[in-house]
This record gives C-alpha cells, sequence and structure tokens, in this order.
C-alpha cells in the first residue's frame, strides 16, 4: 500500500485536533479587559498545544516523506499516536482552567499525555524501520540523537516535578517544544537531495 | 469516475467523526483524582469507538485500494455507511454517561449502531462487486469469511444480551474489535503483491 | 488553475458540515426509551440534511470532474455555495428543536437556506460554463431539465405553504431529496464514457 | 519537500475554522421572529469573517500554486499563519454577542487578530521568496502593491478607530474585504499563462 491515504487521514485528524482547541476559548460575555484577561492561561495552554501538535505534523510529515510503503500494523501504529495525540485537546482544556497551572493534577495529566505521544512516534517509527530493508532512508537519516535524548529526559522529569513545583514542569514543556521548533539544518540538507 | 474524491470524503468524515468523541471529554473543574475518575467511563468508550472507527478507517481504506471506478450508486452506499458511522459519537455519548454502561438501553443502542454500520459495510461491499466485472480483486481477496461470521453472530448476540447483563454486551463489542485488530497476513500478502 | 484544492477544500468543508450536526443530537441523561424518543425530531432533521448534503456532494463530485480549470470568480462562486451549505447544521438544529416542525418559522427558514443553495449551485454552473468554450462537457451533459424545473418549483412552493401546513412544506422537502437521489442512467453512461 | 501535505493540512484546518464559526449560532428556542433577529449580529459577524477566511484561503491558493518546494522553516511560517486565523472563530463570537459591535474591545480584538493574520502572510511571502531563486514566479508576479498599502492603512487605522467609533472600525474591515474579493485581471491571467 501507499502512504498517500495514511497521510490524508492524518493530516484530517491533526487539523482537527489542532483547531478544536479554540472551541474551548470561550468568548467572554462581558467587554472589560479583565474579562479577557482571565481568557489568558487558556489561550497560553492553546498556544503550547497548537506547537506541539504542529510539530508532530512536521515530524510526521518527514517520517512520511521518506516512506515509500506501508501494512496493516503501521496504520494500527498511526492510529495509537493519533489516539493519544486526539487526547491532547481534553488535557490542554483541564490545563487552562482558571488557576490550573498552579496545580499537580492538570499538569502531570498534560505531561503524561505528551510523554505517551513521544512513545506512540517513536513505536511508530521502530515499525516502520521495521518493515523497511536497510537501504530505508529513516536509517540513513542524520541521527539527532541528542534530541530524543533530552526531550525524553525532560519529559520524564516534568511528571515527578508537577507534584513539587509545577512551574518547573511546565517549563520542561516549553523546553521540548523549543528543541523541537529549532531547524535541523542536517536533516534538511537531507530532505534537499532526496 | 476514479474513487479519488471518495476516499477523500470519507477520510475526511472519518476523521472528524474519530476527533469529535474526544469533545465529549469534558475537563473536570475540580482538580482531585476522583474528578478524574469519574470520566474514566467516557473515556473507555471513547477508546472503543476509536477502534472501532479505525477499524472501519482500515477496511475502507483496503476496500477502495482494489476499487478502480465507482458509480452514483455506490456514492450512496458509501454516504449510508457514512451515515451510520456518524451515529457513533452519539451512543458513544450516551454510553459513556455516569452508570450508563450499566443500562440496557444505552448499551444496546450503542450495538445497534455497530450493527447497522456492518450492514452499511456489506452493503458497500455487494454494490461495489456487483459494478465490477469477476476479475475484480475483492472477488479474489482471500476471504476471511470466518470473521464476517463471529463477527456478525456477536454483532446479534450483543442486542438481546444487553438486556440481560451489559456486560456481556460489552464483551461482545470488545471481542469484535479484537478480531478485527488482528493482522491478516493473508490479506497482507495479496495487498502487497498488487 | 487546477481543480485539485477547490475540490479538497470543498470536500472539507462539507465533511464537515454533514458531520457536525450530529453534535446537535445531544445524548439524553435519562435512560428511558421516552428519552430517546424525544432525540427523534433531532434525528429526523439530521438525516434530512444529511441526505441534502450527501446531494450537493454527489452533484459536485459529477460537477468538478468535467471541469479543466477554475479561475478566482469560480473559487467565488463555489465559497458563495459553501457558505449557504454551512448554515444548513443552523436551520436543521433549529428545526430539529421540540415540536418546531409544527411551526412555520423553522421550517421556512430551512426551506430558505435550501433554495439558496440551489441558487448558489445554479450561479457556480453559470460562471462555470462561461469560463469554458462550447466544447465544456457541462453543455454536452445529458440536460434533466425536468429534475431542475420540479425541484424549483418545490422550494418555491414550500416557502408559502410552511406558514400553512408544515406538514406540505417538509413533503416538499423529502420530495425534493428523493428527485435528486433517484440514479440518473444517462449521466452514468455519459461519466463512464469520459 | 513539495506543497502537497502542506496545501492538504492548510486546506482542512482553513475548511475547519471557516465550517466551527457557524457553531457559534445557536439556534434560538422560541420561534418568533424577534428571536431569530437577536442572531443577526452573529450572522453578519459569521458572514464578514467568512470572506475575510474565503480570502485567505483564496490568497493561500494562489501562493502555494507558484511555490515548487518548501522547507521547514516555511511549514513554521505556515502553521504561524494558521494560528492566527485559527484564532478568528474566538473573536468572531466574540464580536457576535449581543451589542458587542459596539464595544471597543471586541472590535479592536478583532481587528488584532486580522491585522496579526495579514502580518503572518507577509512573512509567509517573504520566506518564501527567500527560499527561491531570482525566477521564482513570486517575483514576477504582477505587483498588485497598491492593495497592501491601503489594507495595511486600514488595519492600523481600525484599531484606534475602535475606541473612538466602532462603526468606522467596522468599515475599515469591511472595506478591506471589498478590496480582495474584487478580481485581479493581471494575476489571472498570469496564472492561466503558467
Amino acid at each position: 500500500m501507499k502512504t498517500g491515504r495514511l497521510e490524508a487521514f492524518s493530516d484530517g485528524v491533526l487539523a482537527i485536533i489542532i483547531t478544536i482547541m479554540v472551541l474551548e476559548m470561550k468568548a467572554p460575555e462581558e467587554v472589560s479587559l479583565n474579562a479577557l484577561l482571565k481568557v489568558a492561561p487558556v489561550f497560553i495552554s492553546y498556544l503550547l498545544s497548537f506547537i506541539y501538535v504542529g510539530i508532530y505534523w512536521n515530524n510526521h510529515h518527514h517520517l512520511m516523506h521518506v516512506t515509500q510503503k506501508v501494512n496493516g500494523k503501521i496504520l494500527w501504529a498511526n492510529l495509537h499516536l493519533l489516539f493519544w495525540l486526539s487526547l491532547i485537546p481534553f488535557t490542554t482544556s483541564w490545563l487552562g482552567e482558571h488557576q490550573h497551572y498552579k496545580e499537580s493534577l492538570p499538569v502531570a495529566a498534560y505531561g503524561f499525555v505528551l510523554l505517551m505521544c513521544a512513545v506512540a512516534y517513536f513505536v511508530l517509527e521502530r515499525v516502520l524501520i521495521n518493515y523497511h530493508d536497510d537501504h530505508f532512508a529513516l536509517n540513513k537519516l542524520p541521527k539527532l540523537k541528542w534530541k530524543d535524548y533530552v526531550s525524553t529526559t525532560l519529559y520524564i522529569l516534568a511528571l515527578p516535578l508537577a507534584f513539587i513545583n509545577t512551574l518547573l514542569s511546565i517549563i520542561c514543556f516549553v523546553g521540548v517544544a523549543i528543541i523541537w521548533i529549532m531547524p535541523e539544518r542536517r536533516l534538511e540538507e537531507f530532505m534537499e537531495k532526496e
């Protein structure tokens, strides 16, 4: 099977996930600046989640770009990733509620779903590599292992930190996002040559 | 007509169905573990429905992969399938409400919609086979009749069981899901050769 | 410009329109058969609107199939059609509320939006024909004028009838839907030859 | 990388943005003409935002049509544009509430998001031009600079005007929309030759 429809379906689901989060930002009934400021936590958690889903879309895009064929197992590994990503609007909405960013449980739940997304993405990569032969581009991709290591460490740190100081936990999330937004020159050059 | 736009439209509808179900998981206002546990029934019914819609997307993918042309009747048979699938978020949301998994009616309604989806999928297959000639790949596909028989039996059993013991009914639903997630080696091999 | 992205965007909007209507079918809190029956008017208006959007998707599919190129005016004529179609969930939801199918205003509003969709579709066809030359397939399409005449008549009748007897008005809507679901053998044959 | 998936993802997000705004138009419980008239402000702000998102889709369509390749930076510039566009349903919903079109803050917020969309679109254009060589079609596009100048002026005027007279501010928004709906004969001719 070709990757065409898998990409189309994933694009659809990711486009919906990234957009429905904005529905949680309920327009305030009042018109004061105070009323607008109350939306700030929802806005910031929306922004953070938008960036995360954007990173996954970007990486998914790169991953599928080098993939030539898929089988049933890959379709399910992909659905597994989409499942965890689809929970981001839920944890985002819980985190965005008034003062919840100071509470351990919503912050830990947010981090847990992000961690599971990362695990699901890793599984998808493994399944793809197993299905292809040694000439598979994914094996030839310039390894940026340090990104994986640092972000895994930050994800795992973020969970217990949520019960000590939620701010430290949130800094971890922001840190991972920054790591992944940074352009990867070697990957870019590699993609261009393909 | 080619299948391209039928696939694109179906992908769109399935992507929306699978994603809007998560909107039913309202973030709790409290931050206690108890509050989170209350979301558990919604979460589990979401997970089950996610898998079901995933199975349909997978099978639809395979079905359209071997289809070369469509006509008006096929477009409507496909819309008929999408209609029943679009009711899954409704029955999922009813089933997911507090303690509803113990009530006959929501469980039976959930099973009825799943049964109608299976019927609609069967109709779509028939219409496709009728429109193509004997060389149509769907006729050459390795028949996995036992899956059809077992899942039909489980669907039909699940409806009366919902009025005796809802747990037995839910076991039927889970059973059908497991049957269809299992990889089909013969089908995979067949697809690869295509 | 090619029609590819216009089709993709229209498919996306139509897929969302057809699916978000189901969000109006709120799962009842109770589990009695009565509670389920209360959802019946919403369900029936959803079914009717699902069929209407399905018809428009079908016709749009056929229309774009024979179109080779688009310009800015066509993009706007298409957006104009999508605008009126996007109002269907609103009028459907108003019509579906308890006992509203007996009230003139919701029925008339429902009919008005359907009429405007038909007008917008007609405009899109005109703009397409003007942009193409005489060899354009739309000019060679077997004319099914009677469908246009009958459905226009029924739409125009439905509006005043809503203020006399809403049932007659609803019969008009159902009538138009039946006319357009019926397979068009000549069109099918023509499409196949293309 | 090719532009295919970037277009598909953007189409998905734009289709959702343009359609979920209609969800804000809650069907009134009553059936009086008065109840329907109360929806008028929501309807008008929906119409205005529909046209704006339509304009962005149109322009995005043209922009990607002449683009042959994308890199990571372009993907992020595109996501940045989609982020600001995704806030339109929020400001539209705030503006559409009862009497809010007379209030400075909702009008200014609406204008601010539109301004940021325009900025993000400009950034995307710059990033695209930087990535391509001098033969890039975007450099050869017939310059319609006056549109950019006039609409930038109107956007910047609209913000302070919202605190003097909201009506003047809204006239600015409508003015920009009219400028961009007008067909661009030179651009059309250029696109056709491509």
